[in-house]
């Protein structure tokens, strides 16, 4: 990260201020929020912003706050044109808020929960303006790290295969990967999580898969998922899979 | 963190400590080395500790340290009866010089590059302490965040499946695995980086793969695979085969 801020013009920062608990953004993150005359944040509209709350104590006073809301979350189908058409729209308008700032000469951070390049909503806007300004990525720690941290859960190691698997995939899609990785994590578990626990069972893998909800936050919840009753589980619940076997 | 030390017995923290920059350390992880007693690093004989490089700066003068020697890396083939004596005498060793401090009532932390139980060796102590003492862990940004966020890479997102492979896999192994998944980071690449192109060209990901060496130090080294010589890699570089494709 440059120190000066360019004369002729902004400098985007992509912000990764990590899984929830505050303490867990780095150094870089912190002086990147002391830098940056604007502060951008994703959220959906009438919700609080994650990222918002986890930056809360270093976003300084005075700063131009710029909010992303999301137009459609889950109302509409990912794969539908009307989804697709939506948030296409929302992206290019944000990107175009962000770089009005940035033709300004100003340094625009946009905060991101966990890390901004590691399934974030963040890449969608480094994809439009990357090109076109100064930008600079501050990495973070993953929400899936947050996870298998606050679980005491080694997750992979030495030669392990390490695979990240969404729970929207179909079932024997599930199952199959989940063989055929040593270690595994699965998101977006949610109302998956039924079709899910097949897969773990039919791979052979449920005996050790561990439910997290709410990863580090304080009141984080962690249980064998064989303990875990199917009837709800938020969207971002995971499950971790850990390759742990046969160590010397 | 409980912020109090236990009276009856020591503290055991795993502490992450990023993948290279010390600016990419948290909050958490500076805070667990000012309440250390000890602080144990893993090196080779010989060689400078990168996690005790990293976190310089948060040493306490007059600290205990303890460094852990591995006793082989590369000497021996890893799947030899030798070094798999070698290393798990190691860490038992390494474990009972821990639990020493512990059970004088210590706060113990060990010090690891990027996360410690992703890929870590503190993941073997971890293995034969947690359960003895109290432990936390402090999630840290990985090497492979660090290196994607070097190389300004957006790298999964949306419902990609994402996989880390090792290098050490056989060539139709590797190209079977990165056929499979929309998003990879391959590690340990090496002496195995001709097999692994070979492998990136069957399956069709030569043209994304991005070489990347030494990731988040001022001396970083990022081009595209294409253009870089199988002449020689170090054990450490890895290949990042993004999933970005299709986007809204």
């Amino acid at each position: 990260m440059r120190a000066a801020k360019l004369a002729s013009g902004g400098r985007l920062l992509g912000v990764g201020v990590g899984p929830g608990d505050p303490e867990l953004m780095t150094l870089k993150a912190m002086r990147a929020l002391g830098e940056a005359d604007v502060i951008a944040h994703f959220a959906k509209a009438g919700n609080a912003s994650h990222s918002r709350t986890i930056a809360a104590q270093h976003v300084r006073a005075g700063v131009t706050e710029l909010p992303l809301l999301y137009p459609v979350t889950t109302e509409l189908p990912k794969c539908s044109d009307g989804y697709r058409d939506a948030i296409r729209d929302f992206y290019d308008g944000a990107a175009a808020k962000i770089a009005a700032h940035l033709e300004a000469g100003l340094v625009v951070a946009v905060i991101c929960e966990g890390d901004p390049l590691f399934y974030g909503s963040y890449m969608h806007l480094h994809a439009r303006l990357a090109s076109r300004f100064p930008t600079e990525i501050v990495a973070g720690v993953t929400g899936m790290s947050g996870c298998w941290s606050a679980a005491g859960m080694p997750i992979a190691q030495g030669d392990d295969v390490f695979t990240v698997l969404p729970a929207t995939l179909p079932e024997d899609e599930l199952a199959r990967r989940l063989r055929d990785a040593d270690a595994a994590v699965v998101m977006k578990v949610g109302r998956h999580l039924p079709k899910l626990r097949r897969a773990l069972q039919t791979s052979g893998r449920l005996a050790r898969a561990i439910y997290v909800e709410r990863g580090t936050m304080a009141d984080a919840k962690m249980i064998p998922l064989a303990a875990k009753p199917d009837d709800d589980a938020p969207y971002f619940a995971v499950v971790l899979v850990p390759g742990w076997e046969e160590r010397p």
